[in-house]
Order: structure tokens, then C-alpha cells, then sequence
């Protein structure tokens, strides 16, 4: 089966937004072997939508419709969907009583308007919204499906996750298409196409596979992507190339899909009982926030200081001002200094710390936008590393988070 | 003029890539009068190309192509558009000259695959391309434009820049399209709908203005865009409908355009020589991180105090066992004792912190997953606030630290 996105919203024609959403559909379709051949994006005006819809289902089995479900007077994607299907609306209770409840929970009033999100086109399958007032959609009409969803991301997926790919799973396409990611950190895209080497022999020869590089800021993610005729000869295929892709690797890797190296630095301390504290000062909160993203993180998570003044690191964390009149706060004493500090006054077992530059301005020739000292400590002993990650303020945020994390993998697995 | 955004690449069609090429290229059409009012995207097929060449040109004046236009096999874009324009390939001597010095300068051999991409098609001009080896082309056909440029994010945008924008500037189109986008917060939608009330007097009904409501986690935005003939026309009508929506949006509106709260936040930090702390529970470290996303932060932001363990909460900021074991460590009195503990310790001007459950697990029937009280602290006094965000981790700490960081903007700004 073959299938078209087709995004809806003036916001993304003038380039306000960025669309994420059709990335993340064309992933999941193609989970169910569903593969995407075509993604259209056209403003809030019916006449467009109802032309886009109208090629869309001529050319393909499935059409994904996302964008302008909502409450306001510029969203018209309703109207269109039942002019295309020719019906009209009728009120559909469940999705009422769901809306409802958002607005009770919430303790906000309820407007017509909202009320009227519950009217939905005759004939179509609504798809439950579990995190917002719209529902969706879905059309089945001689075996060719349409899919409508609002286009708020969250919504959208949950949507997506919880009932249009247990549908596909349930109706099998026939076609099997594979994806499977590993994500590295700590090594440049160019090093690691060296380490992994020549790519046609790590396939075997098998015609539907392909590797791809994907770098970004904090790593290098390797998405694997296996066509079979059989669902035994991808999973076969997906986990010969993975065991070869993962021994080339090495230590660099550290996940799979979408798992962020928060969650397996968590699932590390929680299966060793141990507890973790964060002393911050360049990346400011973010290596705090990354760990508490992770639910069930208050087993392992002891505090987190974000010391940005040096009155804070003195008071915090006993870091002595001679130490930084000495060095200065972004050194590697002082790094070591604020995880031993963090680990001693928490009782935590890991302390880690960063101190760095993040722009734009404080750098100097010897200490320059982008220098970050990272400190790690635990019984065994306290030590700091030294990294240079560039002058965009956010990336030296997120880069540095990485890194500490990544630290932390590497002194549990008892790596280097 | 009308504009056609065709990007080329199966990388895209798979989920691979998330394509920034669009919305970049959208908002420079904008700048110059061009509304863009399709996009598309299909895969590296030539008929699939040919096709979407032909719908976007028999329908647009402006049609911009990007990808595909690389030395591998799979780049067939340019083959795709000879055809499309029955032309054929000649050699363009300063495209095989730049070529020639990237490759200098990369110390690199220079293939057979390199040189051919000094070949271009017939007609054209060329767009010379200054950080990378594939030129664009420009070809102007009875007043209809087709721009053909390479998909890498940085060389595309280096070649609108250079090239197409000062084109279409040297050129006028006649039309001016202006955009402003008002940024609000703690309003639902709908509410926010109601405020402002029936669009078409705000308008006074002028013809090429539009209103859109552009919902989010953090708050609810509103953009307003403008079509005119003159640029003053454009400006006076912007002004005017901005000035009626800030009045009628009043104390939920805080920014414009790009601006984060955590900016304005820190403007008037800044203004009135102000510091803040933070004591962070549930949103555990992401309003820190937030204020420390700002250039400039050190000057106002003193610390900040994770304290996800009971025992960080009295030992930080001296909240006492006894309030959290009578009212529970989710309740008003912790949030207050948080916000006064962190702003006292610190010997910062205010104090703001975040107690709640994020969930997924926590919850009880008297306090469900979702529940939040923000505590702010200054010289005046101390409050807290209670707030219920629905159920996803990460959407309940996005929605807290924008409330809490609300909360301070409006102490500051004196509402309510």
C-alpha cells in the first residue's frame, strides 16, 4: 500500500513552523509496511484541501490528513473531510464526555465551541484524543483508508501510537519494512563510517537493506532499514546487521531507537541501587531536567544545584574562592571541586559537574566560547574531562549534558 | 505571485529527515511578496518528479525545487528537470573552476562524479553555489520562475540569500505580505477566542488580513498577517490590529514574534537590577534551565535548587519535615516554604519554585498526576498557586516552569 501526507495549515506555508509531523507519520507507516510516496502541505482554505484530498485518494491507498481540527474559525479541515466524503455532522458522546472532562480537570468553563468539537462526519470511525479536545478520524472506503488527526504533535501521536498502527497491525499491508536505529555519542560521523567499513558485505548481499548516517548534535544515529518479502527474513537481516553494526560501534554506542542516554544512565543506577546529584553551572539546569524526564527518576535522582554565580558555588558546594581566584570557574579543579562538592553534601553515590563558556561573550583566547569541563566523582575518586563544543549557546548546552551523561554510562560499565 | 515549495528525496519520505528546507524557504518568499501556498515533497523517481513539476508549474508562478542534485546515483533532479524543460547539459566553466578549488582546498582527489556536476542545463542560469560543489539553476519562462537549488540546509539557504532574494528584490513582485505573531499564556484557546471576539471589525475589513490561532503546550499565539499593495498600507493595518489584540488578549499576552517568556522575564530582571532563584521539584531543573537559555542570564539568575529527594527539600531550603508530612510534599505551604527557602538562602530578590506530580505514577484520587503549585517569593510576600496539567511527563514540566515563569512576569509587571 502506498500513502500520502498531507499536512493543513497556513503556519507552515509561511514558515512559521517547522513540520515535524509528516516525518514522524511517514516513520510509523512505514513500521506497518505502509510506504509513503508523496507528502503535500496547503493553507487553511477549503477549496485547496478539497483539491489536495481529491488527488491524494486517486493516487493512493492511504492519505494521512493532519492540521485545522481545532475550536477556532480558521480551522476548516472538518468541513472540507465532510464536503469531500459528502456527509455531514453528527455529535459523537464519547468524544463530548472526553471534553468534558479536559475542561473539568482543568477547571476551565466550557464554550460552544468546545462542545461542538464533539460533532464529527457521519460514518467515519473517531479516533479517541487522549491528550486534547478534537478528536480524529477514520474513513475506510473500499479498501482505501483516510486518516485525519489535529496537527499538535503530541496529539497527533498518541493518536497515531494508540490507534491507527494497532489498526494496520491488526490488518496487515503484506509488505514488511524495518526500521531499526543505534544511537552514538562521543564520535564524529567520519570516524565512525571509518570504524564500520564498507557497508555491501555488512548487508550480505540482501537487496532491501540500507544504512544511513544521521548525525546531529548529540551523536551520530545509525538507522538500519530492511524491505523483506517475510517478517523472519527482516527481523533475520535487522539483527545480523545490528550485532556487526554494534561490535563496530564499540563503546560509542550507548541506545537503540528512540531511548535517550537519560533513560539508560537511569536504568543503570536503578538496577545498581545507586543515587545520583548534579552540580550545574554552563549547562544551567539541563542535565537535571534530562534526568527527571525520565519517569521513576526520584529512585536515583538525589538534587540537582545550579550554581551560576561563584557565591552559589562557594555556598553550595564548598567550592573554596582560592580555587577559582586560582583557575578560574571554568577549570578543571574547579570542576572536580563541584562534583566531589555535590556528591559529599547530598550523600548521593555519583556526584558530576559542568563549568564552561556558553556565549556569547566571556570567552578569551586561552578559554574560548565553548569550553566545558565536565567532573565526575564517586568513591572509587574525582575526576574532570575537557571538551570544546562551538559557539552556539543551546548546542553547548545540549552537547555538554551529553557528554556528562555519557560519562556516567562510561564509569558504570567500567568503559576506558 | 504565487510560490510552489517541491522538495526531492527519499530520506524525507521515509521519516529520516525532519525537512527544515520548506519553512526556510517560505518565510524569504514571504519577505520579497511571494506567498507560497503548496508544498510537496516526492522521492528521488524521475517520473514521480516530472509529475510534480508539471502540477506545481501549470499552477504557480514561482516554482522552487530542492535535492537530488548531488554526485551519487541517486540524485536524478537535474536529469528530471532537462527533461522537464527539453533541454540538455553544457559545461559551465565557473562551476567547474569552483568546483576545482573546494576540492583544493578540502585537499581531496577531484572525481569523474565531481566534474559533471559542472554541467548544467541548457538555458539556465546559473546559480553559483559558494559552500558546496552542486550549482543551482534559474530558469524564467514567460514570466514564470523555476529555482532549482542543492537540499543541504546550509548551501541552500546561502544561494535564496545570495542570489534568489536579491533577484526578486531587484525585481519587485508588487505585493507586500507582513507578518506579526502575539504570543499569550494561561488562556485557553477558546477563551482566548471569546476575548477577542468576531475578527472581521478588527479587521475593518480589510481584505488581505488574517487571523490565526496557533495553539501549544505553553500557550496559545496568534499571528496576524497582512497582504497590501503599499508597505505603509501593510504597516498601519498591522499596527492597528496588533494594538486591538493586545488590548483585548490584555495580561495573558507576553511576548511577540520569536521571543520566549524567559526572555522578557529577563529583560525585566535586568531593567530593575533584580536576581531570582529557583527551587525546582516536579519541573526538575527546566525553568533553570529555560532563564539560562538567555545571553546574558549571570546577571540576574543566582542559583538554582533541584530537590527531588524529601530530604534535599528541608536540608536546601529548609522546608520543615513536619509541613511535608501534615500537608504532604504536593501542597500549598511546601510551595511557599520552597519559594522563601531558595530566595532567604540565596539572598536573591525573588524566589520561585515548582512542587507537583509528574507522573506517570504518584497519583491519588486527592491529588491525581498532573496536580502543580508554583510558589513566588519576594520582599512583599509570599503565594502559591495551584495548577492541574493533564498527564504527560514532560508536557506537566513545559506547562509548570511557563506558569511559574509567567507568575514572575506578572509580580513584576504588578497584574492582576
Amino acid at each position: 500500500m502506498n500513502a500520502e501526507i498531507l499536512s493543513i495549515g497556513d503556519e507552515l506555508l509561511i514558515g512559521q513552523v517547522i513540520n515535524t509531523n509528516q516525518a514522524y507519520i511517514a516513520e510509523q507507516l512505514n513500521r506497518v509496511g505502509i510506504l509513503v510516496d508523496r507528502m503535500s502541505t496547503v493553507g487553511d482554505i477549503e477549496g485547496d484541501i478539497l483539491q489536495a484530498l481529491a488527488e491524494a485518494f486517486t493516487t493512493h491507498d492511504v492519505v494521512t490528513v493532519t492540521g485545522g481540527l481545532g475550536p477556532t474559525h480558521d480551522d476548516i479541515t472538518r468541513a472540507a473531510v465532510c464536503s469531500y466524503f459528502n456527509t455531514d455532522l453528527v455529535r459523537d458522546q464519547a468524544s463530548m464526555e472526553r471534553i468534558e472532562r479536559v475542561f473539568a480537570r482543568r477547571n476551565l468553563p466550557m464554550l460552544p465551541r468546545n462542545r461542538d468539537q464533539a460533532m464529527v462526519p457521519r460514518g467515519c470511525t473517531v479516533i479517541p484524543n487522549a491528550l486534547g479536545t478534537a478528536p480524529g478520524y477514520f474513513f475506510n472506503r473500499k479498501g482505501k483508508y483516510c486518516i485525519v488527526l489535529p496537527g499538535v504533535p503530541y496529539e497527533m501521536e498518541s493518536m497515531m501510537a494508540e490507534f491507527v498502527i494497532p489498526y494496520f497491525e491488526r490488518h496487515p499491508t503484506g509488505a514488511i519494512i524495518r526500521h531499526r536505529t543505534l544511537k552514538t555519542t562521543g564520535i564524529a560521523e567520519s570516524v565512525l563510517a571509518e570504524r564500520i567499513g564498507p557497508v555491501q558485505d555488512l548487508f550480505r548481499n540482501h537487496e532491501g537493506t540500507t544504512l544511513a548516517f544521521l548525525p546531529g548534535p548529540t551523536g551520530v544515529r545509525l538507522r538500519i532499514t530492511v524491505r523483506a518479502s517475510t517478517r523472519d527474513e527482516a527481523e533475520q537481516q535487522i539483527t545480523h546487521v545490528e550485532s556487526v553494526l554494534r561490535e563496530r560501534a564499540g563503546k560509542y554506542l550507548y541506545g537503540a531507537d528512540e531511548e535517550e542516554i537519560e533513560e539508560v544512565v537511569g536504568r543503570l543506577l536503578a538496577e545498581r541501587h545507586l543515587t545520583i546529584a548534579v552540580a550545574e553551572s554552563c549547562t544551567g539546569g539541563l542535565i537535571a531536567d534530562r534526568i527527571t524526564n525520565v519517569p521513576g527518576s526520584s529512585r536515583y535522582f538525589e538534587r540537582g544545584i545550579v550554581v551560576y554565580s561563584n557565591a552559589s558555588k562557594l555556598a553550595e558546594l564548598g567550592v573554596p574562592s582560592a580555587l577559582i581566584e586560582q583557575h578560574g570557574a571554568v577549570s578543571k579543579p574547579v570542576a572536580e571541586a563541584m562534583a566531589l562538592g555535590v556528591r559529599t553534601k547530598s550523600n548521593a553515590d555519583i556526584g558530576i559537574s559542568t563549568t564552561g563558556i556558553a556565549g556569547p561573550t566571556g570567552g578569551s583566547a586561552e578559554k574560548p566560547v565553548g569550553l566545558v569541563w565536565i567532573g565526575y566523582s564517586d568513591c572509587e575518586g574525582t575526576l574532570a574531562l575537557e571538551f570544546y563544543y562551538g559557539e552556539d549557546r543551546r548546542r553547548i548546552k545540549e552537547r555538554a549534558s551529553q557528554a556528562a551523561l555519557d560519562l556516567v554510562r562510561r564509569r558504570l560499565l567500567r568503559i576506558e
